[in-house]
């Protein structure tokens, strides 16, 4: 790996990390400051298809913030140049026969990663 | 939208579109050809996590090729610059009582867009 790209990928997995936590935590400020506040920002959750920042504030805002704790398996940051990378995680519910898996689109704007493009998933064991 | 994005977003289209035909003929040539030849490419399918371009390739050669046809529904292509831009597509297949969902990160590679994460799902209606 290149230098920029080690670099790159530790600046993305702080912003995951604290993503992970915010979302965790429901710590609706920060999960909302991560995503990009654009129209074009697209979220396919586990049970809804969001369109635009504006429907997935309203989604955060609405959910209850019960059973959001998980635990991280693999997590693969993947450098794209030096404003994009792609993160690809799978993680485990306590209690749930399901492998979960998250993909984020992350690019930089004006210093700030943030993503632009998300799609959790589960599917049985 | 700025020309430059136009054209990356034409571009990606084709390619989207070319994967999607021979993604419903398992034409499977092509979908190799349209996914980056990496050990950091990754795809998370409907039943199973892949790693690296190895594994991709081996799951489409295994794969059979009864009961792939689908219909797109909506499709957003949204260029992140030049070089890079994300693919986001809900379908559905006859039949079946759930929507699908599709996310690829495309990158040009000397003048060839690739896909470099994908992720697809489904969800009960």
């Amino acid at each position: 790996m290149t230098e920029p790209d080690a670099l790159t990928r530790a600046a993305v997995r702080r912003a995951f990390g604290r993503y992970e936590t915010a979302l965790v935590d429901n710590d609706i400020p920060v999960l909302d400051e991560l995503f990009w506040d654009d129209a074009r920002t697209i979220r396919f959750g586990a049970t809804e298809e969001l369109f635009g920042y504006d429907q997935i504030r309203a989604f955060r805002a609405a959910r209850p913030s019960a059973g959001l704790d998980r635990s991280l398996d693999r997590v693969d940051i993947t450098p794209l140049g030096p404003d994009h990378a792609v993160a690809n995680a799978t993680f485990r519910r306590e209690g749930v026969a399901a492998v979960g898996r998250q993909s984020q689109v992350w690019v930089r704007f004006a210093g700030e990663w943030q993503v632009v493009s998300a799609h959790v998933s589960s599917r049985p064991i």
